[in-house]
C-alpha cells in the first residue's frame, strides 16, 4: 500500500512512493512535462509529471486541471540536491476528485482589499494569509503556555455582562432572556476575583467594541489574554509584561521562520526583542515625544503636547522611534486612566498604570497596572467617574472580604500578530475580521 | 531575606523560614496556640502559631482574625512525617494585610445554589469550586495540545454571524453598526472553509444559545471545540474522537487527581475510559433502548420509542448504562440532523452524523460527521431544509471550488467537565454562568 502522507512529512519518506491529496495551486506545462503544484494546507510540493513516465492517457488528463481542483497525486518523493526541506514529486499516477470549472476568483493578479476581504473564506489559502494564521496560532500557543508554566489557572470570563459599566455607546447589547446583557469589552473586573480565588489567573477570549472608528489598530471583535496577579505591585506587572512579550516573540522566531520570511519580515528586529525593556514614565515619555514632534514641525506654531492628556497613534509612533524594543510607560495622569488603577502614593495625580508601546509604529499591544484595593478610595472614584455604584456590588465585594494588593495587564493578540508579522492593518491578523463595515464572510 | 514563596512549592523550602501571602480560609484556637488554616489560591496550609514562639503580643493579635482576612506569615517549613505532600509553618511572625470586619457570607454551613451563584466571585475561593475549575483547566489544555501536537491550525471563528442559517429563535441578536448580527452557535461552517486551507483546522472559542430551556446540561454561554479534517470519512471522525477523549480524561488522571479525590470522584471509572471504544449504529441504539426501557417499563402501555426520532437524555442514560466506556453513534436519520450532513452511500434514509454519549448519563459530549461536498445535493438538502439559499453563498463556494470529501466534530467543554468531575449540572462547571435566570455576577 502506499502511504497517504502530507507534504509537511515528505522528510520521512524520500525515495518512496506516496500519496498526497490536495488543490492544485499552479499549473505550468510543456509537450512533455506538466509541473503542478500541489497544495495541502500543510505546505506547498511541486509534482513533475512526465509524459514518458505515465504514458499519454494519464498526462493528458492533467490538461484540463484548473486552479484550486482538489486531487491526489501518487509519486515518488525526491529531497532538493541543495535546499534542505524541499522536496519534488516524480508523479506516477494521479486522481481527479472535483475539477473546478467555474474560474476561481483569487488570481495571481492584484486585487482590491475588499474584494480580498469578501472571498475571505478563499483568501485564506493563499500563501501569505496562511502565513500570518500561522504565526496568530504560534503566538496563541506561546501566550497559553506562558502562563500554564507559571502556575496561572485559566478562568474564563464571561462575554455577557449585565452591567454598562461605563456607558453603552461602545458596548454590543443583547436581548437576553428578556433584560439588556453587553457583551464583554474586558474580563479584568471577573479576573479580580479570579486572583483572590486562584493567586494568578488569566482568562483569554474574544471581546467586543462597538466604536464607529474606522483605524488600522482597531476590530469590533478581538482576542484578549489578561492576567492578574495576587499581590503583586506595578514593578512586577512591568515584569511580567516583559518576560511574556519575550516570550512569545522567541517562540514564533524559533517554530515560525518561514512564515516570517514568506511575509518578507524583518527578522533581526524581533532578534533585537529581548529583556530588558526600557521603563520611561508618562512625564518622560511627553518629553520625548515633544522633542520628536519638533524635529518634524515644518512651522513653529504647531500645539505642542500638553501634559495630562493620552498619546494619540501618530505619538505612540514617534515615541517608539526613540527604541528598538518595546518600551514600558508607567505612571499616567490618573484623569485618563479607568476608575480602578491604584493612585500612585508619591503624586496623587498619578496612576499606577503601564503601557507597552511596541516598536516601529505598531502602538501599544499591552495595558495594565496595579488595580485600587481600597474600598473608600475605590468608592470615591467611582463617584468621580460619575458610574452607576449598583453595578459594582460583587466587585466591591473583592475589598469588603480581604482585599489585597494585586495588579494585571491585557494584551491584544491582533495587534501582537500584527507587529510580529509587520502588518500595518490589523484585518488581516484574524481569520473572519468584524470591522466596521464587515460582518461577512 | 525571608523568600517570598506560594503554598505549592513548600517541599522546595523544608526546614527554611519563608514568607506566605494569603486568605485566613480556618482558624482553631486554644489558650497558647492558634492553627490558622492559611489559603493562597495554590493551596491550604497549615500555620501553627505559639504563644511560646511568638510572645503573647504577636499572639494575641491573632485572636481578631476572621475568615477570609489577607494576611503575611513567615515562619518555618515542616514536611509531614508520613503524608508525602503535606506541609506546615511554625509561625515566626505574621502581618495582617486587611481585616474583613463584615461577616464573609460563605461559611461552612449549607447554602443554597442561588445563594452561593449569587456569590460566585466568592465562592471560587471554596475547595469544591476550586478543584473544578482547575480541572476545567488541565482539560482546556489537553484539548489544545491534543490538536496543537497534530498538525491542526488554530482558526477562530468569528461570534459575529450576519445570517440566522437556522432561524433566530436559539439565536442572540444585536445592532452590529445598523443591521442585525446573530452570536454564533458554532464555527463548523467557518472551519469547513479552514479545512481546505489547512487541511486539519480547529476553532476554539464561547458559543450561544438562548434555548428557554432550563436543564441540567444547558447553559446560554459555553465553550466548544471544533476540528475539521480534509479528506476525512466518517470512521476517520470517530477514531479521531475517541482519541481526543481518551486524551483529555488521560491528562486529567495525570495532572489532577488531588481534585478529582476533593471531588470524591470514582477514579476507578475514568481509568477504564481507553480506546477502543464501542461503535454503533443508531439502529442498534434504537434496539438497546427499546430494551433498557421495557426492563424499566412498570404498565406495558409506555410508548415504545420509534424509529427516526432523536433521543432524548433519558434515552441517553439507559443507552450509556450498558457501557463502561463512552459509545460512538453513527448513522443517525437524516431527517433528525443538520443539513450539511452527508447521506449514507448505502441507505439514503441516514446521515453519516457520530454522536459520542458518555458514560454514566453524562451524556452527548460530541456530535459530528461527515459532510455534504457535492453542491447539487447540498442546495437540495438546503432547500429541504426551507433554509435561505443566499446564506449560504461563502459556503457554497467551498463545494464550486476545489470541493473535498472533509468531517469533524464539535466538543461541549462544560459537558465534558460535568463528566470528568462527576456533576450532575454544567453550573458549576464554568467560572461565570450564564442560564436562563443568571447574568450575575
Amino acid at each position: 500500500m502506499v502511504p497517504v502522507v502530507l507534504t509537511s512529512k515528505l522528510a520521512e519518506h524520500v525515495d518512496q512512493s506516496v500519496t498526497l491529496r490536495g488543490w492544485l495551486y499552479n499549473k505550468r506545462s510543456s509537450g512533455k512535462l506538466h509541473f503542478l503544484e500541489l497544495r495541502d494546507g500543510f505546505g506547498v510540493v511541486q509534482c513533475v509529471m512526465s509524459k514518458r513516465d505515465v504514458g499519454e492517457e494519464i498526462f493528458a488528463r492533467a490538461h484540463e486541471l484548473t486552479q484550486e481542483s482538489s486531487l491526489a497525486v501518487t509519486g515518488k518523493v525526491s529531497a532538493h540536491p541543495k535546499r534542505e526541506g524541499v522536496f519534488e514529486i516524480h508523479v506516477e499516477d494521479w486522481q481527479l476528485i472535483a475539477l473546478t470549472s467555474d474560474a476561481y476568483p483569487i488570481s495571481p493578479k492584484e486585487h482590491g482589499t475588499e474584494f480580498l476581504m469578501d472571498h475571505r473564506h478563499l483568501w485564506l489559502r493563499s500563501k501569505r494569509q496562511h502565513a500570518i494564521i500561522r504565526i496568530r496560532h504560534a503566538i496563541i500557543r506561546a501566550v497559553r503556555d506562558f502562563f500554564d508554566d507559571r502556575d496561572f489557572t485559566l478562568v474564563d470570563a464571561p462575554v455577557f455582562t449585565p452591567n454598562a459599566c461605563e456607558g453603552t455607546s461602545n458596548l454590543f447589547e443583547t436581548d437576553y432572556h428578556g433584560q439588556p446583557a453587553f457583551l464583554t469589552q474586558s474580563g479584568q473586573l471577573y479576573m479580580e476575583a479570579a486572583a483572590a480565588a486562584f493567586g494568578r489567573a488569566y482568562c483569554f477570549g474574544p471581546t467586543f467594541r462597538a466604536e464607529k472608528s474606522k483605524t488600522r489598530r482597531h476590530l469590533s471583535e478581538f482576542w484578549m489574554v489578561e492576567p492578574e496577579i495576587a499581590f503583586a505591585n506595578l514593578d512586577e506587572v512591568m515584569d511580567l509584561a516583559e518576560a511574556f512579550t519575550c516570550s512569545i516573540v522567541e517562540q514564533v522566531l524559533a517554530t515560525r521562520r518561514p512564515e516570517l520570511e514568506i511575509l518578507e519580515r524583518d527578522i533581526a528586529k524581533l532578534e533585537a526583542i529581548r529583556a530588558p525593556f526600557p521603563r520611561i514614565s508618562y512625564t518622560e515619555a511627553v518629553d520625548i515625544i515633544r522633542e520628536e514632534r519638533a524635529k518634524l514641525a515644518k512651522d513653529s506654531e504647531a500645539p505642542e503636547l500638553s501634559w495630562g492628556g493620552d498619546f494619540g497613534a501618530e505619538d505612540e509612533t514617534l515615541l517608539s522611534q526613540r527604541f528598538e524594543k518595546p518600551v514600558l510607560v508607567h505612571r499616567y495622569p490618573a484623569a485618563v486612566k479607568a476608575f480602578y488603577m491604584k493612585r500612585d502614593p508619591n503624586d496623587d495625580r498619578l496612576a499606577l498604570g503601564v503601557d507597552l508601546i511596541a516598536p516601529e509604529g505598531y502602538g501599544e499591544v499591552i495595558g495594565g497596572g496595579e488595580r485600587e484595593s481600597d474600598l473608600t478610595v475605590l468608592d470615591a472614584a467611582i463617584a468621580a467617574h460619575e458610574l452607576p455604584p449598583e453595578a459594582f456590588g460583587w466587585y466591591r465585594d473583592l475589598r469588603r472580604f480581604g482585599t489585597f494588593p494585586h495588579g494585571g495587564f491585557g494584551l491584544g493578540i491582533e495587534r501582537m500578530v500584527a507587529w510580529t508579522c509587520g502588518l500595518p492593518h490589523v484585518r488581516e491578523t484574524i481569520p473572519f475580521p468584524r470591522m466596521l463595515n464587515r460582518l461577512h464572510p
